[in-house]
């Protein structure tokens, strides 16, 4: 049987090259498969045909958008997924949508070999290969970046050798990978960590300070759920571009942070989330008056543990899955409205109200219609100091008094 | 013997009424103690002779502010001290300071009761009374707020039934509380939480939106001690000080929460702290690069739990000092600079620098000059998802695919 | 509308005197309501004609043994729930059953009021108040116990005055709770913690030193739940009630442990809960092949955390349910038999096997027909441990050498 | 410069074939290392000459059981380290011990290169290779066994080969690493996880069905250290090796599990460790009286994740150092005794005492003296339950409504 590599297909330079690349370095057949994320960009038909240009046997392209929203941005939200409490995931979870592409073409089109270009360095290469063998194992696993030492000046040299029918960018300088629910930009001066991001890094935000009026909004959700906005129904995929275009006319989202890999390494990242970060934060406003003290202390942990669980690239680990079992179970009553106001960089929470809200008014107020028993407070104080008080005596004691 | 309460003093109308008062219910004498703690307002030496004017036998004046910011705001920059990930601890952290001077005061004047303001549907009662069983368990505790039902309205009541010296000042619509670490103030109007904070409430904070020019810093940390600003040495306090100032101008530091309360409550609280956020977001900064991975996504866990006990009144407890004992040993090496930019209420991390780093440009670079050896991810992605990969390939199997 | 009060009713000296006294203290009319948790001891119709002869209006009996092994046994199980590592939470989980039982009595019968013999030292009038705020928050609370200081002499003065159809038996020396799940004993010379326990204690266990033959057996499990002993299956119930049998026989059980209660005091307790023992065992035995390592971790983590919730009396609240639905979806594929041993106090487990097992014979064979690949393994630990390599040379290098 | 490869050196045939075969493969010269744990068997002195004879240019016999006792297994006692709440850690601990020393022989003999005879598959390999990164970064690891598939039968052919001086022993169907804390077994049979043990596996402990008398005895800790049994002092060595035998004796610490390795795979492991199951036993049951609630519920967390860290090769780790710091830091007042009987593999501690103890009797009894005052209960109940009160409710209006 002939081999059929299966590639993650972006159009770009790379990847292309890598379509004659792969089939002589296999002796086989390339299928090309591109996931369209809502990147933007090119047509996603020119970048079908592309592929198939480059040589590839089948060439398939897929619109995730909405899936993508729903089924790993939407999980995001809920588990309110900021790594190091910062970085909403935004490579992390469209990776394990690719790897479902990619696993579903190769069975349907009698792949043995699934690639990547990702490079050996980064995160990304754990993610598509952790969630390819949690796929499905007995497909081998091309990534000519790292098994090959496949660079770009090696790629070029390849295309004008076989006359490759793609023409030659100038390099950008950047590295960029984007989708609906962000973008990660790294470039060379940023890999000094005293060099501030210049403003040419950034395409879905505008600069903070340009000074617009301010926008007020108010994010509907239903179970965790972000359902409309201002009042109109929205998918989660037209609350997140909505979201996108107002807080990033704003200059909402911008990150700029060193972050640990995976393989062990530190590195200087910025991105640019708007409609993520206004989502992620309404959310947990409204989880503020939703959720229980002791279930929400706890699921801070839960939280982070996912983040860094998807961060990983463990999207489809056991340990993942039960994560999400207990989000899952705490956001039946995350429902109701949040106001915010979208101004200079600011993501502004100033109001709230949910039927399911657990703030009871008439126990917090200090006016009229307290309901609240001060008088139970003295008992509670001393039994939940006990233990401190004996245990503090006791040191004292001990050392000598 | 003589009873003799130890009064935490503010000076302001309950806490001067409260003099006679406790003298009255207790039959015994009344020692005030007031605590600068960077409150600003009136001036200590009139604080403390309006005591004496109201009836206390002993008054006590302590200028605490270095001893706060050293003892209690530093230990919060180190912990991240963020509860609920947004609140950094304000009147959290002062109490367990009052409670150490009170009960000072009650060992040197004789004292046999300790006394507070506080009701009994807050946070504070908790925290000074478990500090005063944690300090001194043989000390009684009265706080007629809670146990005698003491209202503002009583208290004038019996201020002018025994004409007592005191200017009845208009009631303020805020209930405050304010030191050097920041300023927490509910009101009635915010009860209702879908109204918007009013600029009244704000004091220590400019408007974000006035437009000041930028204001870039640069911050030196030595073992995670904030120990100069823009190079010129400076204490705890005088960095708190200053970011107070030039944070303020910014409008950097408002929050306005909806906070999950020790009593089992919901309440609307509205803070303004911009030193405290200045100085956190820049350590936080610093860790990024000087702590290691694990280390760093473990010392989150530990600092939400510092957080919690510091919040619950938990300041002296056994648990809190062991998570001191952790955060401790991590700050040994978070030693160097971050730039930021002050800005329309924004922090922006742009700089940081350190011979401590663990950032390795080498390791991270693109460029020429990688150390960084891509063969070996090879290895590392397999066994990092190898128990993953065979629990995957089990549920399938046992799922009957 | 006369009150109703609807008392938890063990048929002892104690709860029968507490109806008329109940009767007096409210003016109104006592519904009894007694459990059968399989603590065995009185037929259940005599103590329902016991309230009826003490003037209770309604008796109620239930037969909850089924409902207490599946519902409230089998989570136990499912979170291997030992508090301190040790307890298997033998009264705490009854508790949230019989407040069910009550709340809905009190529904069905008028009730106005809830009422229990607990202490208010110990943990169970938490579980009890607790759940019934939890279930029914307008329904009072009486506790004669803690609240009127209602002591077994007054009990008895109480009886003999009103001439109660109650023999006084001889007051036992011990204070005894039982269910199937196991036995707490509580007594006066055990408070001195140098004391060992005497023999005279135990009743659902053998002196383990007695020198039965060992017992072996197989126990299966399907998603987590015991169904079968030695291949005949078993419900829940049935597991308990023969591994009660067969683990007492062999003086499997057996707890004596300093315990922190939650009013925050220590105290001494000594447990026999041998069918617990046993089957929490084998269950996490189980779990040790059919879990994946990470999920095992966390595992551990929120069982603990389970524990102390239960424990806690929390059972109704939302952490606890959010805890629920991480380990439920955990046991999906807990599914395999357990061979042990009993023996002389000793639970040894000596064999497992699963057709979900995620032990891989060919990954772990030293012998002929190893398929782990170890060339992998170089890359696997130069990247697993690379960050710390990094800060361990920081580390030396800052300090001078 | 010639290279110099510094091998951990048993003694056996595998490692005293690697020193001809590492000097051939390196083309340069072996120092052979070789520490004593107190695993027994042959005089030390023997092991040196042997290493000599098979050419190493230096020969190092390092006495490490005092240093092993103090610095290894005490910090485990301390943490209650476990692995999967049963493992001691037996092989775990040793690691680092001998990393330090092969690193220290390095840089006295002019080392470049360290070496082990772990296999790709095992935790050893990571524990050595991440020690020796962490401690010197510098040094090349070569690890033949996995480099080079160097086998038990390659290792005899080449000794036939060059003439070794040493004897070929009859294989061994068992794979042991044994020191002072404890005896790991592997063996062909076990890897069929139904089979059971056999009696031919032990050699630490008696089986425990034979029927000795009881022994029971006292173990006094200061700060967390054992350092007295039956009243006489011991060093930290002395009382591994006294209840070694002791327990030994009894047939206690025996254990028979499925490990989660950290190469990701699952294996069969029987181990024996009296001396360190009586010490950890011991040790938690003095922190059961001397650890604050809150603080012990924390450091299980704590103690959980160290022994995860050590399992995991973490030793010399900047994470696995920071939760030393908090255990040092609950150590101070675990000082008391516990009585302990071990029989017939039971170890029952049945009577603790101690002047740090945070029981209070006076709190705790039922009896006359009791100082617990029953009224607070009911406000602590209250509010101790407050939050889930008010998420009930709502949960079942929202559901119901």
């Amino acid at each position: 049987m002939t081999d059929r590599v299966v590639l993650a297909y972006s159009g770009g330079l790379d990847t292309s090259v890598a379509i004659p690349y792969l089939a002589k370095q296999t002796g086989g057949e390339v299928v090309a498969v591109s996931i369209d994320l809502g990147q933007g960009g090119e047509d996603m038909e020119s970048v079908r045909q592309r592929a198939l240009d480059c040589g590839a046997v089948e060439a398939v392209v897929v619109d995730a958008k909405d899936e993508f929203a729903e089924e790993y941005c939407l999980p995001t939200i809920k588990a309110n997924g900021l790594y190091m409490k910062q970085y909403p995931l935004v490579s992390a979870i469209s990776r394990p949508l690719i790897v479902k592409h990619l696993v579903q073409a190769a069975e349907q089109f009698g792949g043995t070999h699934l690639s990547h270009g990702c490079t050996g360095k980064g995160n990304d290469q754990v993610r598509f290969e952790v969630g390819f063998m949690d796929n499905n194992p007995d497909l081998k696993i091309i990534a000519p970046a790292r098994d090959f030492a496949w660079t770009r000046d090696k790629a070029i040299a390849f295309a004008e050798e076989i006359n490759l029918p793609i023409e030659q960018s100038k390099k950008s300088p950047f590295s960029i990978d984007q989708n609906v629910w962000g973008r990660a930009i790294e470039t060379g001066f940023l890999e000094d960590l005293w060099n501030p991001p210049t403003k040419d890094l950034y395409s879905y935000t505008e600069d903070p300070a340009l000074g617009n009026a301010p926008d007020e909004l108010i994010i509907s959700f239903e179970g965790g759920k972000p359902v409309a906005i201002d009042g109109k129904k929205v998918t989660v995929l037209e609350a997140i571009e909505e979201l996108n275009r107002r807080g990033g006319a704003q200059g909402v989202g911008r990150l700029d942070m060193v972050e640990d890999r995976l393989v062990g390494i530190k590195s200087r990242e910025v991105y640019e989330a708007p409609g993520a970060m206004v989502l992620i934060t309404a959310h947990q406003a409204l989880e503020d008056i939703c959720l229980e003290r002791e279930l929400a202390r706890y699921k801070r942990l839960i939280d982070a543990r996912w983040s860094e669980e998807v961060y990983d690239g463990l999207w489809f680990a056991p340990l993942k899955r039960s994560l999400d079992a207990f989000i899952d179970s705490t956001q039946e009553h995350v429902t109701g409205d949040i106001r915010l106001v979208l101004h200079e960089g600011r993501v502004t929470v100033n109001g709230r109200r949910s039927d399911h809200s657990l703030y009871d008014f008439n126990l917090a107020t200090y006016d009229t219609g307290d309901t609240f028993d001060q008088t139970l407070a003295k008992g509670f104080v001393e039994l939940h100091g006990l233990s401190s008080k004996i245990a503090c005596k006791r040191d004292r004691d001990a050392s000598g008094k």
